[in-house]
């Protein structure tokens, strides 16, 4: 938070960001712990996808999508995005002046509670698994755990396809999920917003003794924990506002999106990040 | 060309531009038959892929493209990405004062001289199928050809990914081109860059029968024909040079890239779109 002493309004909205759409699986479990609060989402969806780019690219695109939120005036600023919140969450916090959650912090929390071999398979990008971020926020409240990782880089498209039941998903997780089965891990974190989707094949794969991570929910869980301690949960009993920007298409971004969010997406926004 | 009469050096290098490494398989068989020629190569690898995203935000991706490439002194541009060519080679024209080829009108003459039944099949992107680009380069040729088009989302990360060969890629195929084998295409065209690594398995899905058309090749034949034409064929008995362009990280390029290129990738460069 830069040294800076700032006060934040209660009534001001909470920012999330993602590179698309997948941020919403975190966003729709934040408004179902926090019904009042003024949500806005930014997808950075011209840009699309972060989990395959480099770490400077990665950094570079989550300041601007930070920026954009932060002149909007939020509270709080939520990185939805497992490959933004691994590479890019200390520079954003040496940059922004507002409190900022990740979603691997919480993954990382949930899966150390879950565990009882100290056997963690974790699953992402593969952005999120070169940065090594997961296996060292895990292994800090868990010194002994092992951590097994492993990229799914077919794992997006398949769920953005729509392609979350059938053969070619099963046989995509076969394929990837093989090693950390042989491993014996008894938790596995979806480390990936788009993941979730894909939960139904990735349980079957794994079989049901190991317990699937999902950020969302924990991140969601955070971002409560921390407006409250800050006295900023928004409750003055009626309901929040969601707005969603995107920096391309809304209309491509409301088909796709709907999926994530659960219902319709009214309120989509075109903003220009390059100005 | 913007009505300028503009004199080029044949000397000059040619340029090619794709959003990442699948314009490699055009500039492959380019330097197969222009082994003289120096060639720069474009890859937008921060920004990929462009075949999900908007026609205003391919636009304004592939004029950006093109600048950098002009600014070299290129006597040629090659826009070796099916999306590109399908949204933006009129805005392309009318801004830059170069020959520039697309991909797909050389992909729709060879589907053309290809078939008997005049049933053509074309598969590629969201994007490129939304354009219509090929349907009306192909009946501009033939008035009465009944053109099928299908987009395949998966074909694009499925050859990224290596998975060309095998059950994912032979049953996501099977599920994408049912269609066009009902409808008894005699022949498809591969309207995307990455999906000639993918040839076996469509191949193996649509029969023997079925001629698929590769635009790489055909498209590398225009470039000799504009060349030659124009009295530009670089032929001082030197072998030309490579130069390859990204504008995400050079090292995740190379490696990915020698499956497109079929060597490894040598003098590989950063620059930056966005300056």
């Amino acid at each position: 938070m830069n040294g800076q002493t700032v006060h934040f309004d209660r009534n001001a909205p909470v920012g999330i960001f993602d590179s698309g759409v997948g941020g919403l699986t975190v966003m729709r479990q934040i408004r179902r712990l926090l019904p009042q609060e003024h949500l806005i989402y930014l997808g950075d969806t011209a840009r699309v996808p972060y989990g395959t780019k480099s770490p400077e690219t990665v950094i570079r695109y989550a300041t601007r999508c930070a920026q954009t939120l932060t002149v909007r005036g939020i509270k709080l600023l939520v990185v939805a995005c497992n490959t933004a919140s691994a590479y890019a969450l200390d520079a954003l916090r040496a940059a922004l002046p507002v409190p900022i959650i990740g979603v691997v912090e919480p993954g990382a929390q949930a899966a150390v509670r879950s565990t009882h071999s100290g056997k963690i398979g974790v699953i992402g990008t593969p952005g999120t698994v070169r940065s090594g971020a997961y296996e060292r926020a895990i292994r800090q409240l868990a010194p002994d755990a092992r951590v097994f990782l492993q990229a799914c880089p077919l794992f997006v498209p398949l769920a953005e396809e729509g392609w979350v039941r059938g053969d070619v998903p099963f046989l995509a997780a076969n394929r990837y999920l093989g090693r950390l089965k042989q491993r014996q891990v008894d938790t596995l974190v979806l480390g990936c917003t788009h993941y979730p989707l894909l939960r139904g094949v990735i349980g079957k794969v794994m079989g049901p003794d190991v317990s699937l991570v999902d950020s969302a929910r924990e991140t969601a869980r955070e971002t409560r924990r921390i407006l409250s301690a800050a006295g900023l949960i928004r409750n003055n009993g009626r309901p929040g506002k969601n707005l969603f920007l995107v920096t391309d298409n809304p209309n491509t971004f409301s088909g796709t999106g709907a999926r994530f969010w659960g219902h319709p997406l009214e309120h989509v926004e075109w903003v220009d990040l390059n100005p």
